[in-house]
């Protein structure tokens, strides 16, 4: 695991502002960018990496290198940086900075205006960093007010060199009567009502929480419990109260419907299906060590399966007024869930309006996983599932249902979550050249043995398994082992349930939305001392994986698919004396 | 192109008829196999190649060479054999072997009553030969009659080594009588009425007709002209009749309906789309370097695109009588092609349902190619388009669609047009374990500059161009490419329409049924005498395809989809003195 890697070298970066004045702003923005496009309540969870592209930069910003959000995420959640108060150091020593009131860091909250934020007393313009800011442009939801609120929210910002950075913009202090304001509205840990977990998971970020499931016990069950099912939370889970939930169902001829869990239950026909979740950034690891990449630093497990039930969307959209002369204009169905920012921003996502209304699409608005109420960690208490979706498009916490021309506005939808060239770096990258993932491609890794493992060759075979999938409701047809590097391959046996229990039937056609789970066993290779196993599967449109992960690498370490390989030590036989 | 290469070494096998009693018909069949599993008149015009796979296999079968069936196909069409008249030699000797006759011989039609044919006056017990027929057991066909009207068929039989197997199980000569009745039934050339072609195509096989149309010239039309479309016969072109053609519609509730192509052009609205066809075995001639495969020996041309008119199959079906009750039980749709062998058995292939009826299939019933009729080359006077789907399956030459329960029983459903594992050989292979070829995966090569080409320095950029297809309607997003032999990648432009006209409109989501041409300039790499272009391509299910062929290769060489790669020499500029 990479997990716990560590930066180690924080460089101070130079004095901006003497110079700030005489750049223009466009120049700026091209000739330094920041390591992220996105909001670090995304996948990235925001590095402070400066990345120095053009040889006329002349601020000397190399070597603010901070390693992997993920890293920078986990672990340093106590803020270490609290020794550091910036701001009321500068006020102690009787700053030369000017007193400034609440008032007027308020006036400026956009890029024309100039862009102020407060920190513990100090008023600083940030409008230079906005466009370096590796969250993007979320850093505005800030201006005019004061980071406290976001920083408690995304726990990478704890960091000293974050606050060394930030010290370069100080233009003055906040007046005491506005400081005592702001004091006495306490921040509160929004995590803190997170629900507890299960304590095999892998931990890759605690607030918000993601996890995993060890991959060796993964192809353990087909069916995931829910407990270990991988987590992937973009922000704290809210808390819904049963008693006034509302679904809100919008953008439909009809008006507004709104609907109770209770309406969602009674009203329309339950419906079960067995569908995998995958998240865009799984096995994204191996992506990592290609050259790295901004993202969560999943494992191979970053991918479970569940039995959903719940009401179909398409017969919701339909009671509330879909009709074929919404297909003339909509296009897509915008999904927000109760997963909310400090602004009040909530979590969003949009999928095609034909997987949507499709009879054969299977979109849940599910309120049962593996026969219960969803866990909080996983929608409670509807999520959608859009079976052969990425997971970022699978909702939880759903408030709101828009059926609409357009994609959702959401960061998520737009500058995050989708797949570009290895090419394609942060200077060039363009969000808007690429699609919005959705249909995943074809997946496996092996789950046991595991990398760098010991096997005795007095075992008389080798047992490799592993897990398969495709998005798409694209069937697994074969999944091809390889104990040799790839030099010879065999068939694994595929099973479609647990052991000692009936296959699930077969799916129709463009329907499997579940994984398959594999095993196969070879003999061991004579005289090897060390093993590469592969597996690598083939969907019913004859999709495969491809060879290597170097030429997939992009910069958000997403859609890693690459053959799976594993390397193992073969221990021979000890001579019998 | 491998097309000309010949075969060096054919030996004589020894005689088999002695021992072939003592040895039960499964241990024949399991240590002798052919290398074909399957109908010469489909992609892989039968290969009399002989494997021997089994160390205690006896008969010194070995070298019985014969190279790619593509190869023996071409080229030797004009009956080279004739002079070795096996059958009335041994007349003309006062043979010592029993004179026999059609009725007797018409007896033996099965393995159990032994496998009598007649070639030329002479008769031959072929039974044992059965399990080693390259094509097939569709040998059986000929059981209890002549050879001459299917090796008239199947132009790959006119070869002295195959008159030379056939010897060696002669059992006696037809008596004179019978021989007259058959020698009065003229076997005419049943490909006499097949259509010119166009000088420019490359030509895989002379009979049945198959041909791709210059690398060069195919990324020079988004709309590939239909006299370069690539042509893919596995039988001669029927001479249809239009006044007295019909489509039959079988397997509804209201009975069989019949149609006039007229009643298709009025009672239906006529529907246009886009669509790239592409034959399975695309590329294969890559596959082939790895290790030989059988089948046609296709380059990089067998693809092409065009505008499709006619009646949606969706409309015809809902026309004779499909509703919610007939899938119910239905799960497949079939197609019969009025393309025939001499036994009467049609080209035949099915769809599944959901794609024939859904309003997003697009499937058609066309009778336009390019704004006119389909030339009879395409399916003159009705094909079916089955955009998104192998070649394979968009049948020509329409006779009859069947709903039903089952897919096709025709042999290229059953046993051709399948993918497996690399490992899986002519031994091993179960063509019932393996999905029968729908949806393609994604493709992409370079048309231009061509593998082995020499390139000026002196010009200022390196010009790539090519084309890139994904199928079941997923739309091709990106193609890389790298003139460093993968190293570094460039993203390519993609258009969507011969230059200077305005790109056609984007596809609806799972719509786009036609390919992308690209093309991409890069600057040489300094210093590089060879290079090495590669491209790649990417749907929007982010499926891409696979860095090498080796790992792909399977023993039909279909599905050839790996990374395109060409090489090309740099020529220098000269000094200027």
């Amino acid at each position: 695991m990479l997990l716990l890697r560590r930066c180690t070298s924080l460089t101070r970066f130079g004095p901006l502002n003497p110079q700030r004045l005489q750049v223009p702003p466009a120049v700026t923005s091209c000739a330094v960018r920041l390591c992220s496009s996105s909001s670090s309540s995304s996948e990235d969870q925001r590095s402070y990496q400066r990345v120095t592209t053009s040889s006329s930069f002349r601020y000397g910003l190399a070597g603010l290198l901070a390693g992997t959000g993920a890293v920078l995420a986990y672990g340093l959640h106590q803020h270490k940086a609290e020794r550091e108060d910036v701001g009321m150091q500068a006020r102690e020593k009787s700053s030369p900075l000017p007193i400034i009131s609440q008032e007027e860091v308020t006036k400026h909250r956009s890029l024309e205006d100039g862009v102020w934020v407060t920190y513990k007393g100090g008023v600083y313009d940030i409008t230079e960093f906005v466009a370096m800011h590796p969250g993007g442009d979320k850093i505005l939801l800030a201006a005019g007010g004061s980071l406290e609120p976001f920083w408690s929210l995304y726990a990478v910002h704890n960091q000293e060199h974050v606050l060394e950075i930030l010290s370069e913009y100080k233009v003055g202090v906040l007046n005491l009567e506005d400081l005592k304001k702001q004091q006495s509205v306490k921040s509160s840990d929004p995590y803190s009502s997170d629900p507890e977990r299960h304590p095999a998971l892998r931990i890759n970020s605690l607030k918000p929480f993601n996890a995993e499931p060890p991959p060796e016990i993964v192809s353990d069950s087909y069916i995931t419990p829910s407990a270990l099912f991988f987590k992937r939370n973009h922000l704290p889970v809210p808390q819904v109260d049963l008693a006034s939930y509302q679904l809100h169902v919008e953008g439909l001829p009809g008006g507004v419907l709104t609907l109770s869990l209770e309406d969602l239950k009674t009203r329309f026909p339950k419906h079960t299906i067995t569908a995998t979740l995958q998240c865009a950034g799984n096995r994204r690891s191996e992506m990592n060590k290609v050259k790295q990449v901004k993202g969560l630093n999943w494992g191979i497990a970053a991918i479970s399966n569940a039995k959903w039930s719940g009401a179909r969307l398409r017969d919701v959209l339909l009671a509330a007024g879909y009709g074929p002369d919404v297909a003339q204009w909509a296009c897509h169905v915008q999904f927000e869930g109760l997963d909310k920012d400090v602004t009040g921003t909530t979590y969003g996502a949009s999928i095609p309006l034909n997987k949507a209304v499709s009879e054969e699409g299977d979109v849940l608005l599910a309120y049962e996983m593996n026969g219960e109420d969803i866990p909080p960690d996983h929608g409670f208490p509807v999520r959608v599932v859009v079976p052969g979706v990425v997971g970022a498009r699978n909702v939880k916490w759903l408030g709101k249902i828009i059926v609409s021309a357009e994609e959702s506005s959401s960061h998520w939808q737009q500058n995050d979550y989708k797949g570009f060239s290895p090419g394609t770096d942060w200077d060039t990258v363009d969000f808007k050249s690429a699609p919005a993932i959705q249909e995943l491609p074809i997946q496996s890794a092996i789950t046991t043995p595991a990398d760098g493992a010991v096997l005795d060759r007095s075992d008389e075979t080798l047992t490799v398994k592993g897990y398969a999938w495709s998005g798409g409701g694209r069937e697994v047809v074969r999944v091809d082992v390889s104990v040799d590097g790839g030099k010879t391959w065999q068939v694994a046996q595929l099973r479609s349930s647990d052991k000692g229990q009936s296959p699930e039937p077969s799916p129709p056609p463009g329907r499997a939305w579940a994984w398959k789970l594999w095993e196969v066993s070879a003999p061991f290779p004579a005289d090897a001392q060390e093993l590469e196993i592969i597996s690598k599967a083939v969907d019913n449109s004859y999709n495969i994986q491809p060879d290597t992960i170097a030429p997939i690498w992009n910069l958000r370490g997403v859609l890693s698919n690459a053959w799976h390989r594993v390397k193992v030590r073969v221990r021979e036989e000890e001579s019998e004396d």
